[in-house]
C-alpha cells in the first residue's frame, strides 16, 4: 500500500497581499490527516489565469488529490470556474439543481431578488460531479483525470467546511487505500524546546521510521506530537500508544495535558467534570480570557461571568482595590491582583476565579515596572495563589502568554483542590 | 523596469498537518506590498530533505526573492539549515558573533545553563551573510546565487518580523528597481458582494490594466481594494486616488470606512479624538467585544471595562435586568439588552456603551429563539438605539459578527451624536 498524497491550492490575490489570513488549508490539512491522507504540499497563487493553471500542473505531479479552494464567488476578479472549464476540456452548462438552490436562498433566506451575476454561479463544467452547497451558493466541483481527483471548493469558510465533511471526505476511502495515520499529543509546561529534547534524546533516536516526534512551542508551552503510518490501524495505535506511554513518563514532571487539547479546554473539561464553576476579573487581558473560556460551545456550564476592569476606578469601584494599594503598590501588584480574585469570586459566587493585571505594551512601563510584567492570582474558597511573570513579547503575544499562564494555574489549582478534599 | 517577485517557502510538518495556522506568510505579504514586491507564490512544504530542495529549486525559477521560513529551531524535526548548506555548496561554521549572542541570552536573560544543542545554533553555512536575531537564538541567513536572492528565517512570528523589518525590507530597495504598489481600502456593510459588484460595474470594467479592484468579504462586511503599480509613485498615487474618490462615491450609501482599518481601530479613533469613552455588558460574546477594543496599543484611553453576564444571574445582580423579564420575555430580548446598555454605562460611568445577547449555537435554541438570533443595544447619555439580527453560522462566526455589527452600530451613534451636538 502506497501513501496517499494531497495537495492545497489556494487561490486568490488578497492571500498573496497579506489581506487575509489562510485558516482553511490548516483544517483540511487536520481533516485529511485524520483519514489517512497525507499532505505534501500547500500553494498560493493569485488570480492569474497562468499561474493557476501551472499550478495545476505542478500540483497534480506531487498528489493523487488536488484540492482547489477560493476564486468562486460572483465577482469579476473570480477567474476560477471558466478557467477549471478550459483546463478539463469542458463546455459551461447550467446545473438545474443548483440554480433552484440559489433561488430558494433568494427567495426565501435572504428575501431579496435575485440577479444574473448570482444565476450564474449554477453554472459548471459539463464534465464535473457537482457538490451541492447547502451553506451558500457556490457549489463544489469534482473533476477526475488520470486516477487523480480534482476538488473545487469556495473559499468561504463555513461553506468550504460544509462539502468537504459531507462530499469530499466520505468519499476519499471509497476510492482509494489510504492506510492509517495516528497522532498523539501531550502539552508540556515550564521547560524550553531545547532542554526538553536534551531530555528525551534517547527516546527519539530510537523511535522507528514510521514514527515521528515533532516539537510545538506556542504560547510559552511547548507541544510534543507523535506521528504514524501504517496499513493496519490495530497495530498502529497499539504500537504508538506504547511509545506515547514512555514519552509522558520521561517528560512527567512537565507535562499538563496528555491529549491534543487547547489548555481552555482542558480546564473547562476539568469543571465540568466536577460541576464547579469560574468567574474572572481582567485588566490588561481586557476579556481575553473570558472569550477563551466561552468561545467552546457548553461553556455556560461553567463559565459564569466577568469584570473587565480596565480603568483604575473600575478596580476600585467594582472590585474592592483599595485606594491605597492603587496609590502605594499600583494597579500592577500582588496585592491588587489577590483582592480582584477574591471579590470577583464573591460577587459573582464561583467556586475559582482568575485575576489578572499587567502592562502589555508597548506603552505603559515606568521604572520599576517594564513591559511584560504581570500578576496573575487564581483563587479557591480556601485558597489563593498568585504570582508575577515577566514576558517579553509584543502587546498580541503578551496577552496570550498572561491567558495561557493564567489559565494553566487555575488548572493546577483545580486539581489539587480535589487532591486535598479526597 | 520589470515587477519584482517573490515566493515563500513555508517549511514544517505542523503546517501540513494543521496543526498550526500560518501567520507569517500573511505578514511578510504585507510587508514585501508596501514595497512593490509583488508576491507570486507561497508554497508549505513538511520537513522533507527532498521536498524542500525541490521547492528551492521551482520558486527560484518564479522568483526572484525566495524568503524561506521554519525549520531553524534547536530540535531535531528541523533539517532547514543543513540542507541549506548542501543546497549552496557550502562548509557549516562557527558564527562567533552569533554564539556570543546565544551565550548572552542564556547567561543574562534566560539565567540558565547553555547546552551543546544551543551552541549549534551558532553554525551556519559560510557562504551566507548572516542577519542578526535580537529577538531569539537563530540566526536569519542571506544567499545569493544567480542574481536571485534567498532569506531563510526562523518561524517564530515575533523572531522572524524582527529579522525582516531590521535586515531584508531595508535591503530589498538597494538591490532591486522594485517600482511602486499602492492599495486603498474601504469597508462597506449592509450590501451583498453580488450586489456591490453590480452595482460598481461600470467603474470595474473603465479600470486600467494596471490597477485592480478586489472584493473582500469579512465579517458580513465587504471590503473593496484598489491596487495599482507603476514607476513613477507621484503618478500613481495621483491616479489610485482619482479612482478612489470615484469609488467611494458610488458606493456612499454604503460605506463605513475610507482606510483599511479594522472596525474597532476605526471606532477607537472616533472616540479618542472625541476623548470619549466606552463600556460593554456582553453576555453571548462573552467578552469578545472588549478584547476586540483593548487588543491595540493606546485602548485605555477609551475603553473603561465590561461586564461580562454570561450567566442570567449575573445580568440581575450586576446589569438590573429585572427578574420579570428573564421569566417573560428571556434574556435575549430588546428589554434585557437595552437594561444591561443602561446599566453598564451608568455603573462605568463612561459616554457610550454597548450591550448583546443572543444565541451563539450549537446549543441553546428554543421554539421561538433560533440559533443565531442576536439583540444588540447601544447607548449614549441621550439616546439607546437597538436592533435584533439573525445570523446563520457556526459559533465562532456568529461571535465575530455579533461583534463587527455592535461596533458599527456604535460608529454611527458616535457619529450621530456629534452631528446632533453641532
Amino acid at each position: 500500500m502506497d501513501k496517499i498524497f494531497a495537495s492545497i491550492i489556494t487561490i486568490g490575490d488578497e492571500l498573496l497581499i497579506g489581506q487575509v489570513v489562510d485558516t482553511n488549508s490548516s483544517w483540511i490539512a487536520q481533516e485529511l490527516s485524520k483519514i489517512g491522507v497525507t499532505l505534501k504540499h500547500r500553494v498560493a497563487v493569485g488570480d492569474i489565469w497562468d499561474d493557476i493553471w501551472q499550478a495545476l500542473d505542478e500540483e497534480s505531479k506531487l498528489a493523487d488529490i488536488i484540492i482547489i479552494t477560493g476564486g468562486l464567488g460572483p465577482t469579476a476578479d473570480d477567474i476560477t470556474k471558466p478557467l477549471l472549464c478550459s483546463y478539463f476540456d469542458a463546455q459551461m452548462v447550467v446545473h438545474q439543481p443548483t440554480l433552484e438552490h440559489v433561488q430558494h436562498i433568494f427567495e426565501n433566506i435572504l428575501k431579496r431578488p435575485m440577479i444574473e451575476r448570482n444565476a450564474k454561479q449554477a453554472e459548471v463544467p459539463n464534465n464535473c460531479t457537482v457538490l451541492k452547497n447547502e451553506k451558500g451558493t457556490a457549489p463544489g466541483m469534482l473533476f477526475k483525470r488520470d486516477g487523480k481527483i480534482f476538488v473545487s471548493l469556495p473559499g468561504v469558510p463555513f461553506e468550504m467546511k460544509w462539502i468537504m465533511a459531507n462530499h469530499v471526505l466520505p468519499m476519499i476511502p471509497q476510492l482509494y487505500e489510504t492506510g492509517f495515520i495516528e497522532h498523539r499529543t501531550l502539552l508540556t509546561a515550564g521547560i524550553g524546546e531545547s532542554f526538553l529534547a536534551e531530555m528525551i534524546q534517547s527516546f527519539e533516536k530510537a523511535l522507528p521510521a514510521h514514527i515521528k516526534l515533532a516539537y510545538l512551542p506556542n504560547f510559552g508551552m511547548v507541544r510534543l506530537r507523535l506521528s504514524g503510518w501504517g496499513s493496519d490501524q490495530n497495530i498502529l495505535i497499539h504500537e504508538i500508544s506504547s511509545f506515547f506511554d514512555s514519552l509522558k513518563e520521561l517528560v512527567n514532571e512537565y507535562l499538563i495535558i496528555d491529549e491534543d487539547l487547547p489548555i481552555e479546554v482542558a480546564v473547562g473539561n476539568l469543571l465540568k467534570a466536577r460541576n464547579e464553576t469560574v468567574s474572572t476579573a481582567e485588566s490588561c487581558t481586557g476579556g481575553f480570557i473570558a472569550h477563551m473560556l466561552s468561545i467552546h460551545p457548553g461553556s455556560s456550564t461553567f463559565f459564569t461571568g466577568s469584570i473587565i476592569s480596565y480603568a483604575n476606578i473600575i478596580k476600585e469601584t467594582m472590585l474592592d482595590v483599595s485606594h491605597k494599594t492603587l496609590t502605594t503598590v499600583g494597579a500592577v501588584s500582588e496585592e491588587a491582583v489577590i483582592q480582584m480574585a477574591k471579590t470577583v469570586r464573591n460577587s459573582m459566587n464561583t467556586h475559582y476565579s482568575i485575576a489578572v493585571s499587567g502592562i502589555m505594551g508597548p506603552g505603559g512601563a515606568t521604572n520599576e515596572k517594564p513591559v511584560g510584567l504581570v500578576w496573575i492570582a487564581v483563587a479557591s474558597a480556601h485558597k489563593v495563589v498568585s504570582k508575577s511573570f515577566g514576558f517579553r513579547f509584543d502587546r498580541r503575544r503578551n496577552i496570550e502568554l498572561t491567558t495561557s499562564n493564567a489559565l494553566n494555574m487555575l488548572r493546577a489549582l483545580i486539581v489539587d483542590n480535589s487532591r486535598e478534599n479526597i
